[in-house]
């Protein structure tokens, strides 16, 4: 079962990449706010049904994919096609 | 206007970083089968309209944000709330 788990820096956190992107975009010639940047995780796992799925990504990030202290996670899980 | 910009390594494409998360989760205990590691991107970008936004999100993904040659792009535009 494939999930796409969206892991970005909490609002408040320091994100210098994001800073730099937005200081790049900006000598473009684009005009923008604010510009923040994480991870997309695709990850394809063995589970029963999505809600196991869920509950093991959910696991992943806890243990590994993300820090709950500087990161927000959005997890989606897709059926297998 | 809202944008997120996924960025992937497409298919084919070696990525290492997917390959370690992999091999942590399965030492964790995780059955997963590929893992691949992007970034997303949240832009807020000063634009007319949805269409105007994708147009200049478009631009920027060429221009700095993603390599067409290793990477895929998906852009999701969010009308401001």
């Amino acid at each position: 079962m494939k999930a796409v788990v969206l892991v970005r820096p909490k609002d408040g956190i320091l994100d210098p990449q994001g800073e730099a992107v937005q200081g790049s975009l900006e000598k473009l010639g684009f005009e923008v706010g604010s510009v923040r940047v994480g991870r997309v995780i695709d990850v394809d796992v063995t589970a029963r049904d999505a809600d196991d799925a869920r509950a093991q990504v959910e696991r992943m990030c806890s243990e590994l994919l993300a820090n709950p202290l500087i990161e927000s996670v959005q997890i989606q899980v897709e059926p297998a096609s």
